[in-house]
């Protein structure tokens, strides 16, 4: 058990915002709304999923939307305890504590605003370890476990209980009332069992963020290696390529953000060209029409001064990135974990291969 | 209180095409539905709404959806269960008896399967007096009674309850949710006190219903006058005009079915022609150009020579029509039914005029 403020905050959100994988939304808007919180109401209690006794039931809580939507609507600070009297009655119990679905972007914030307005403690996990745009790509969803019964509430006021026969089919009717009510709502949803979550959600990962957004800060201090070496070594990050991003397309379809960006090489990658598509998050990377990186591992771009992700909605012509491929989670690299989020779901014709594997893999040009 | 049997359902299923105005649906599917729970359960027990105590909550069952998906999605006859069993659940109580919302169409059969499957007795009463598209374009809202909470459950076992800041709102959510699992959903909503619904409902409406087509039914044996000045006479009708079809589009757009048909005038109409305009009900009729009767009026087509009504989605060229107008519930022709249901709301630039003014208007052609 710790106690988050505002100086943690700063640091989880830009470790959020690595997580994001270039989705998840811009941390700011959710940090702002957090600190908000937190100087109303007071520091968040964070508790690891150790801490859960095995049979208290935990409320996630997160945002649903297009992100830059998200950027746009205001939220009125009534909406945790809106979700939380809804589930509350529905369910006719209390619930232990809070934690975020989503490690990345605006949802890694949310569930901060939401524990210190409820009074509650957020327990230290998630269900990807990473951003995602669709409800039921969690890693709960492989343990089976149910999205529903899950609560909504859009900052008008409307509202409701959803219970659905899958977990895709909580994504389906989720998005079209998230549509209509303005691009985005507020959710509680995968209701879970501390026992649960300890099997299926991914531990330690609010710690992780706080962790990756310490090195961003603090890189251009070290001494003993470049900054550029420290932030991978510290992240545990891929460097796929660097380059200047030559074009951006970009296209808000069905409540999502999809679009591609090519970046043309400098440095030790000059003559190479680059291509990543994403769906909110960044899904798969082309180094000179090879696959170098591909969902469900994290394919970031960050600055390439100062490591500071740049999200989806950030990307401009011509602005200098590294693109940095982080290992997802094990669960991920299941075979379900595979089926839910891997490349073909996204509608790609190519087999998942680890982003370490892929990476190590020789360029027959250069006849290793 | 009376039973209501297979016989009476006949009867009743007739007359709600009637009222259905071309819209609601064809009875047809819902006929069997209700027969179908008829034989498996045993007849309805109807009450009039004065037999409600004024405190007794009463649940109204409806489907929404585009008519013409509706009768091709089957129903598994759990579905009021399941709406039954989310509202106690919600509301901790439970019902008295239930009733429809609307009087034409399909939406006028299923809370009769509702009341024999659950048990319960159906109230005499209705929102509408006639058919409506849309969900909050009930007498009752002219009372201001939310239509939430309100249930929802598809056929395959979907479902949730919403809770919204206004009539208009849950139309637009529920809509949204309808479309996207797949077309039509069952409905419980606008929940109310026998004091509320005998004050906003539309009384006796099933009965109506019945005699109506009784009417049509033996209009052909009367004697002393024609069948069509019998049908006329004893449905309150106003002879718009009489004619062919010449020509019907259609479009089923945002979960609705739009239209307009235009005929052709034979015997007395000889030379005439006549323009009709639907979103799933008739909601305006020129005559040459002029306005002879527009919602919240019914707009009724009927065979011209055995009175059966022709939904919208049955028009078909070269068919042989009469069109007849009915007077709405004086309920709509407030102001505020007005505005919930007049022609502007349908973007018509026209002011309502009550049917019986629009056709005892003088023909300046004629010189009268």
């Amino acid at each position: 058990m710790r106690k988050i403020g505002i100086p943690e905050l700063e640091d989880i959100a830009l470790g959020a915002a690595l997580l994001g994988a270039g989705g998840g939304g811009d941390p700011y808007i959710g940090k702002l709304m957090a600190m908000n919180a937190i100087n109303e109401c007071g520091e968040v209690t964070m508790i690891s999923p150790s801490e859960v006794p095995d049979d208290a039931l935990i409320l996630p809580i997160a945002m649903m939307g297009a992100p830059t939507v998200l950027g746009e609507k205001a939220a009125n600070g009534n909406e945790y305890r809106r979700l939380f009297d809804m589930m509350t009655k529905y369910y006719g119990c209390e619930f232990y504590g809070v934690m975020p679905i989503e490690a990345g972007g605006i949802n890694s914030m949310l569930p901060f605003a939401a524990a210190t307005r409820l009074g509650l403690p957020l327990v230290d996990v998630d269900g990807m370890g990473r951003a995602f745009p669709e409800l039921q790509m969690v890693t709960f969803t492989i343990g089976d476990i149910s999205a529903t019964p899950m609560a909504f509430t859009d900052e008008k006021g409307n509202g409701g209980i959803l219970k659905t026969i899958s977990n895709k089919w909580t994504e389906d009717i989720a998005r079209s009332i998230t549509m209509v009510c303005g691009g985005s709502v507020f959710i509680a949803l995968y209701i879970m069992t501390g026992k649960e979550l300890k099997e299926y959600g991914i531990g330690d990962i609010v710690t992780r963020s706080q962790r990756l957004g310490e090195v961003i800060r603090t890189a251009k201090n070290v001494t003993g290696m470049t900054p550029e070496e420290y932030f991978l070594k510290e992240a545990n990050g891929y460097k796929l390529f660097t380059g200047k991003i030559s074009d951006v397309l970009r296209e808000v379809k069905d409540g999502f953000n999809f679009g591609k960006v090519e970046l043309i090489g400098i440095g030790e990658d000059k003559g190479k060209e680059a291509l990543i598509d994403f769906q909110n998050e960044n899904l798969i990377a082309w180094i000179d029409g090879k696959v170098k990186a591909v969902t469900p591992d994290l394919i970031c771009i960050v600055d390439s001064e100062t490591f500071v992700p740049v999200p989806t909605d950030a990307l401009k012509y011509g602005k200098r990135v590294m693109v940095v491929g982080l290992e997802c989670h094990p669960l991920w690299r299941s075979p379900k974990g595979i089926e839910l989020v891997g490349p073909r779901y996204f509608g790609y014709d190519v087999d998942y291969e680890p982003v370490e594997v892929l990476t190590s893999k020789c360029d027959q040009k250069e006849g290793c």
